[in-house]
């Protein structure tokens, strides 16, 4: 007896795609791909009739409870932004904010058909109960700002937050210490994260290289680039996600490929923020790890991952001029497998056995899905994240013809009511 | 007795939105905005209930019927697409494709909120029968490459597709003369096209500076950049709808203002073929007009009009490092009223009285719509195509629910798949 069996449905498995099986699913994993004639006894069966089976995408950075001040303000400068509209609204942010904001953000995650994400922010045991509740896959980083009061008690919650979750649940949760940037974080106060990853045996999840400005006042500062003076200080050395990476060097990437920096390159929030355009083929030809994220919602606006990957699809092409510069495969792979590699995760991000069971089906039956020609192609270039309809992760269903099963959505609903009277005040 | 009144809505009206109205349609057009208390007598009565009311989108540059090729080649330099793997398709092509090609078109272009198109392909005489028989509106340009063997025959149709469709039913089909690119069409053919618009008072539209490539062959040919070329050739003089524009001077620019060429920006098409990202602020700074176009599905690969609405505010904040390149309210003007105004229509793209009445109304109950801070910045930055659910044309329904009224989808669903096995052969 397993407990899933996915039958009748195609699977996506790295360019090809098998025809009408059955997915085998026991303890979290995916065991094997049968006939449907063929099928286990299982727990629990989903009628994959028409889908198409592919990994679940992993959004590799984001701060995903400011979900709930998507579109509370927009088109301004970077400064304007922070000092107007969002840092006085994060001021009224609560452990009871925090926790629905996340609430909103596994939702949309979910319904665009993502299995897994970064998250840095504040009250972040909230998020991992968020987490537990949804069964959504998540690394989780309290956001630590040296500059900020709160820098001292930062470093004893991240210490709490990692003792309390790394490692829950099969990794269903991990967690990385969250320096919140270069700009935020004076080099004493990273030997201070270095010594705590240190004793923990904890990765890091940064902001590096996001801006012109951040690059050019470090430079000032040090003398060295942003990466440059990351590496020196010993950070790179735990291991480390870096959120961004949009002005780096080519030095600076001989550096990230010799330290294994993994990066979360989040188009769409680099071009709404106008930070520019990450060299991510560049990064890419050098064998670095590249992800992808959506960042917060309130630089997006929404968790759509799908956008992400046809972004980093379409990017790249028009800035190289090259049109073979990011194909639709490696793209589905920079939201897929390469997302989980981000995310230190090795046995994620692919459909085969042996691999975990975060796994969406797509409804093709949309008219922008015919002809089917090229499924790959479809998803990177022509569907849309509603077409997301089943979502499976660690084995678990977790939405269904696209109802929500772990989440209270009428509720869901009303606290973001609420959420939203309170931030308007 | 009215046509149709749609009641308790919310209505977007530029960068205001009233609540909980009704809107009053009668002969084609918008006549008032009255209290749902308030509303006539009428034929027909659409609930518009938790429905956001705005202009349909304006697809000022595409060839629809190419929606047969979608995901058919894709990642390959242009030379090697067109030559092995898109001409030999089209040499396929014939009226009862271009036909079924154009209605899967319109089918996605009423799904995701699109209610005018203006096209250029071949077999326009079935482009213009499926026109007709869905209701949408489109202006049509029967392509001419002066270099093919039908080139004469191209000037031939033209005309008649003129004399038979332009002006039909209230300017519900427009007909333009549609010279390809100056790299498929010699001077003398240019001075054709330029007699045969002064004779019939038809406007030009044209590829028209899309690549580096283009511009330089031009200047190697002539010393003069395409538009300049095509200005001494007299072509704007006739009224001119120029797609793509993404490699033009500041010279080029002055010209364009001064012969009031409108512009056809297709941010996504011009980054999946590498050609580049238009200066559509600089455009705009100048006082050119600019809509927005998805191009051909072929290069894109759907017909998804809120992604470039979304691109083109996205692109160009990145491009100019100004966050407040494209605001959120241009763009969606971009995708609305100022494609109308491309096309030459003057009481388009705007929810108020005496303007036609082109509607979408938009299911704002997604999670990614909440909070409602702001549905400007939802639309732009944050809704999802299939969010559209109900769609109306010159007053008459052609959606409701998402249920297609004036095209046999089971039908469609058929022949696309004849298709697929036509070009798969």
């Amino acid at each position: 007896m397993v407990d899933l069996v996915i039958t009748h449905v195609d699977v996506l498995q790295g360019n090809t795609i098998i025809r009408d099986t059955a997915i085998v699913i026991d303890n979290g994993y995916i065991k094997d791909f049968v006939p449907n004639t063929d099928v286990p006894q299982s727990k629990e069966v989903i009628d994959g009739k028409g889908m198409l089976a592919t990994p679940g995408m992993v959004n590799t950075h984001t701060h995903i409870a400011m979900g709930l001040l998507r579109n509370y303000a927009d088109d301004l400068e970077l400064m304007d932004w922070l000092q107007t509209a969002i840092w006085p609204a994060e001021a009224k942010l609560n452990d009871h904010l925090a926790y629905w904001g996340t609430q909103l953000g596994i939702a949309e995650m979910f319904r665009s058909g993502t299995t897994c994400f970064s998250d840095m922010y504040f009250f972040m045991d909230q998020t991992a109960e968020a987490v537990k509740e949804t069964g959504i896959r998540a690394v989780l980083s309290r956001g630590m700002a040296g500059v900020a009061p709160t820098a001292e008690q930062a470093l004893v919650e991240s210490k709490e937050l990692f003792l309390n979750y790394h490692g829950y649940n099969q990794g269903q949760i991990k967690v990385m210490l969250g320096p919140h940037a270069p700009y935020t974080c004076p080099d004493d106060y990273i030997e201070k994260v270095v010594n705590l990853g240190q004793e923990l045996g904890a990765q890091i999840h940064m902001h590096l290289s996001e801006t012109k400005g951040e690059v050019e006042n470090v430079i000032k500062a040090t003398g060295k680039t942003p990466i440059a003076h990351m590496n020196d200080l010993g950070l790179f050395d735990l291991g480390c996600l870096a959120a961004h990476c949009v002005h780096v060097t080519d030095e600076d990437m001989d550096i990230m490929k010799e330290k294994s920096v993994r990066v979360a390159h989040n188009p769409q929030s680099n071009l709404k923020l106008a930070s520019g355009i990450a060299p991510v083929p560049e990064m890419l030809a050098k064998g670095i790890v590249v992800g992808l994220g959506t960042d917060g919602s309130a630089s997006n606006n929404n968790a759509d991952m799908l956008e992400e990957v046809r972004l980093a699809a379409m990017l790249h092409k028009a800035r190289l001029y090259d049109p073979l510069a990011i194909p639709a495969q490696t793209a589905w792979e920079l939201g897929t497998v390469m997302g989980a590699k981000a995310l230190d995760y090795d046995d994620l991000g692919v459909l085969e056995a042996e691999y975990r069971a975060d796994i969406v089906l797509y409804d093709t039956s949309g008219l922008h899905w015919q002809p089917r020609y090229n499924d790959v192609a479809s998803l990177v270039y022509a569907a849309n994240a509603s077409d997301a309809t089943t979502v499976v992760v660690g084995g678990k269903a977790v939405m269904k013809d696209k109802e929500l099963l772990t989440i209270d959505e009428e509720k869901l609903r009303h606290e973001i009511k609420v959420a939203q009277a309170i931030f308007q005040a």
